[in-house]
């Protein structure tokens, strides 16, 4: 029989000037399975148990890069949790350890669903924008009352919006409770589509306790919502994909909470913090921040994000890709494959009437796509 | 009516050569609340939400250290997951942002339980030891079955150890199923303890994913077993929560993945990561890493935790510090409060027998404590 294939990892490693990038390698496989110095690892549990180095080189005076294939037993089957242990648990504290890649045998991707609607689902809901990204707008600000979010809701919906979630955090702050809020936008969204004949969708923002997810889900579903928004490092890697595998709407993750797990020398890199552990857990689409915005992505992290939600993974599904953060709505758009979205949050709220702002945002991203181009070109 | 009382936070700022503290601080408050540029805010809007800059001050060339007030608004009502958005959501994706301290008002700490047991709950379980630090030990390594597991649990509970736990990393693995490992360790020092007269705990991990976890307490549970591990960044932090108050075990919380968010430069700071969150979150007990082990904190960093699991906060009962993270056998254990616990993990294993080198570690820290010591003095 043959071997089951391993879980290959990608580490770079900061080594401090007395430190070498062998010792550490060493110390990370022993810290990241069986826990118990070399001296105690048997012949037998470290054919077993321990990761195998695969390769090592030093790339400068101070940085490793090392691949190491561990065995799929470590990770255990369908356990997220404990994947995410395995990939980034003690070794978190540490100090310059940075995962940058994993290639995931097809019997652990097997044991998780991944999106259930993906990027063709929430596509398939605007056949009339199939020529460009979608258009996302964010229902703002904490402090005020339903009633001000849900015109609001119905301004960007006049315009044109594709999507319209709600900033993430509104929560169930007493200035517009979660249940009358959710009600008001909904309801302004469904009469500016019933004027408009368009087709928008409301996304409302079910991050909260976990006790009452399920009661927020049912509200939400008793209004016909058809996607909603959780942040997944805030309400917890696994709620998230439990829930994803089991809400029967198209669930959005946002990133907030996210960056504390991906600096550029410690952490996961953002292929995997917002690529394949968001497919993993089964996100239908991601909200990541684009490089010039204002979060401390560059442009290499986003386009890996990018090619990381759509690249094959198993036979999990491609996230929707979600670019935000802080896109400036009087500068280009970056350029992105057709099948994206394009997130356009606080800045429309500088202007000084946010439909003609939203109005212009949809009808400059329409002028530059052609049906005719395959990329959405700036 | 008294205005109450805002959160007070302590920002320390690493700042680009070009960038300036009042800038960074400005966009932090408006990031953390309505996310909406500056000239989108209304007065209103200012006054009842946006945080409110106390007093910053500049300490050197590049850092600065900020005071802001929140408004309780913010976070609403008994919710972790927007309680965490708050505290480090989306500025997790900026960079060099430490959060370093938080003045938590009554309100806001007292829709959270807190340990339902805590350092008392658990010191009460153990009347012969009331004059050291609690010794905890634990169960290595993956890879390896039930039986042998279950064997060192056992010669673990001969020596006197106080608290067994799990490895962290033991969860559903092929090589020893949940529960057929638990089972055999609870029974091993069961008869250990029926052997020597002695009261040793049997602390099983129940991190895993989030659907099984009812049917893992339940199991624990038939075994007459009285604490239990997660690792709440793995677990999910809500969920956490809401265990620590429904389980009706006591709840050990391990670090993993937890360093993550704790950089020295950019994150959540040790007292605040380990210390207030998990007593927030309910944890009776919390494992850390003591400088000089194999982990990134330092001596400051520890006692900060240490302070901040024992010291008021609100009506949280404190937790009790489990100390780890590589003490080695051969070095003298830190100082400590007495109401704490120690830690000695992997390094035993690398001892000729586990039984023996557990013994001698139990006599070294019983012939340190006298009765009549306040402290755990080396």
């Amino acid at each position: 029989m043959a071997e089951p294939e391993p879980l290959r990892v990608v580490y770079r490693l900061s080594c401090r000037p007395e430190e070498d990038g062998f010792e550490r390698i060493r110390a990370i496989v022993l810290e990241q399975t069986v826990e118990i110095p070399a001296a105690a690892v048997s012949l037998d549990l470290e054919r077993r148990v321990v990761g195998t180095l695969h390769s090592i080189e030093r790339l400068d005076k101070r940085l490793w890069r090392a691949v190491v294939d561990y065995p799929q037993l470590v990770v255990g089957l369908g356990d997220l949790p404990q994947l995410l242990n395995w990939l980034f648990g003690n070794i978190s504290l540490y100090d310059g350890v940075r995962v940058e890649q994993v290639e995931w045998p097809a019997e652990v991707l097997e044991r998780f669903p991944g999106p259930r609607f993906g990027r063709a689902g929430i596509r398939s809901l605007f056949p009339a924008a199939a020529h460009r990204p979608l258009i996302v707008g964010a229902v703002k600000a904490l402090g005020e009352p339903p009633a001000v979010l849900a015109e609001r809701a119905g301004a960007l919906a006049r315009a044109g919006f594709d999507l319209i979630k709600d900033d993430h955090g509104l929560a169930d702050q007493s200035s517009a409770p979660f249940s009358s809020r959710v009600g008001a936008c909904a309801e302004a969204i469904a009469s500016a589509n019933s004027k408009t004949g368009g087709v928008t969708r409301y996304v409302p923002n079910l991050t909260g306790p976990v006790d009452g997810l399920e009661a927020r889900l049912e509200l939400a579903r008793s209004l016909d919502i058809e996607l909603v928004m959780v942040a997944p490092w805030l309400l917890g890697l696994d709620v998230t994909r439990r829930f994803c595998a089991t809400a029967g709407v198209a669930v959005i993750a946002h990133p907030s909470f996210a960056g504390a797990a991906g600096r550029a020398d410690h952490g996961l890199a953002p292929g995997l913090l917002f690529g394949d552990l968001m497919r993993i857990a089964g996100a239908d689409a991601v909200i990541f921040p684009w490089a010039g915005g204002r979060f401390v992505l560059d442009e290499t992290n986003s386009r890996e994000i990018l090619e990381r939600l759509e690249q094959p993974l198993g036979e999990l599904a491609p996230s929707l890709p979600i670019v935000g953060g802080g896109l400036p709505v009087d500068r280009e758009p970056p350029e992105l494959p057709l099948d994206s979205a394009l997130l356009f949050g606080g800045f429309l709220y500088a202007a000084p009437d946010l439909e003609s702002a939203a109005r212009a945002v949809v009808a400059r991203v329409e002028r530059r796509c052609g049906a005719s181009e395959p990329k959405f070109r700036v």
